[in-house]
């Protein structure tokens, strides 16, 4: 998928939203638990509930690898289950994977070809030759880790070298590796005025904005901040969305909260 | 496991070696590919050939998700056939793993009660939040990306804030959330000198060492400036190890080059 197909997406849905996938056979309704793949059978109804407001699905593989290969068993079936039902919907392997380019290089052909993934979150502390190797893939997209929502973002992310942060290091050090056609940057929505530096520094470049909802993120803060002349953001909900009920009504439910965010988006596009 | 394990076992077996389990089965040998799970029966070969001069075994990830769900059953039985067989050996899955606190319990989880490796690489990128769910598991261990032996380490991990290297501040700030009982380092072998500045930094911390053989790093060096008075080096060798012949000699041979480095490091400790 291209930078222009999810351009298309996002001006045909009126939405910029991503659901993310992070199902735990913990929190999903209990009639659910006596199907053969309680976890395919959740995400399935989440999927299709939701195509109509989101324009990405983002499954988180921890979620999916704590099952051990079962799990993976339904990680692929749902990526399956997306690409043939909904095709024009972009599929991000939430992994943060990178390694020794040998090592990433098998990483990619997994979530590239194997799981037929459009888009991987990749972490940068190694360096080019653990991202360049995603980067050989037509209409495949790294999704680097930049400044992240969460508290531990402060470690490291924030430290102050050749007069900027850690993570503005990482953004511009990576501006050698690709363009806005092959890399999109992880940002929290927990840092909406950081966003907007960022944006100025990569003002074509799509953000994936995780952090909305269970985290605190702000949706209008977010756009105000993020958007571009594209979009240039994908907004990604998981818990807000996907466990909106545990109940028979779960999928009803998660549609309304998928809904609620679309029509936030659409008064900002 | 816990750290007197391994030292016990380092004086035993007269050894600090980690054979890295990267199976790739573009390079096993032709006969094991009629059988039906190729990928398991080489380790299989692999571990019992090496296992009286090997103290760990590292498989790494990436080269069981290139075959997805497949491939996540290989590694299960692979660390299944580990912990059955030679229960006193230390299995690391080499996964790079890192994401925000809710998540990193998940792959917690994964790598620790799922897979029953004893140890997983994080990466550190992501701060506090997405190291600490991987301490809460008795006699498990962390192994944090301090200096890795890629090229792609000296884009960031060289970078200088509060007047050291990133990976001096990664260390720094790791001694707040966890001990030598719990955490040790990557250090790769490629990065000597450094390694004789991070053993000064972190007297009684094991260092995982990779990068000797395949990527230039060479063990005398390691050994002069890594050593401590438990060891506290685990030196892996991956390709130099498994890849020594793709004929039918191959555990065989295999077995000959682990035996070559295990008298290595007998003469130095």
């Amino acid at each position: 998928m291209n930078k222009q197909d999810i351009i298309n997406q996002i001006r045909a849905k009126k939405s910029f939203l991503c659901v993310g996938l992070d199902t735990d056979i913990k929190k999903i309704p209990q009639h659910l638990l006596s199907k053969k793949d309680p976890v395919f059978a959740f995400n399935k109804a989440i999927i299709d509930a939701t195509a109509k407001y989101a324009i990405a699905f983002k499954p988180n593989t921890a979620f999916y690898e704590v099952y051990g290969s079962k799990g993976w068993l339904s990680l692929e079936k749902t990526i399956n289950y997306i690409k043939e039902k909904y095709p024009e919907i972009f599929v991000i392997a939430d992994a943060k994977r990178g390694d020794i380019g040998n090592t990433s290089a098998n990483y990619a052909r997994a979530f590239f070809e194997t799981l037929k993934a459009d888009a991987i979150t990749v972490a940068p502390y190694m360096g080019v030759d653990s991202v360049e190797p995603f980067l050989g893939f037509d209409d495949k997209w790294v999704i680097l880790l930049a400044l992240t929502s969460n508290k531990g973002s402060k470690d490291f992310q924030y430290l102050n070298a050749n007069r900027k942060t850690l993570y503005k290091n990482v953004i511009l050090k990576s501006k050698e590796w690709a363009d806005s056609e092959k890399m999109m940057y992880v940002v929290g929505a927990t840092h909406p005025e950081e966003l907007g530096e960022i944006r100025k520094m990569m003002p074509d470049s799509f953000l994936l904005v995780p952090g909305v909802g269970a985290q605190g993120g702000d949706l209008q803060a977010v756009a105000k901040f993020g958007l571009n002349k594209d979009c240039g953001l994908i907004v990604n909900s998981s818990r807000g969305i996907i466990y909106a009920s545990n109940d028979k009504d779960f999928a009803k439910r998660a549609a309304e909260e998928a809904k609620k965010l679309q029509k936030q988006m659409a008064s900002v596009l």
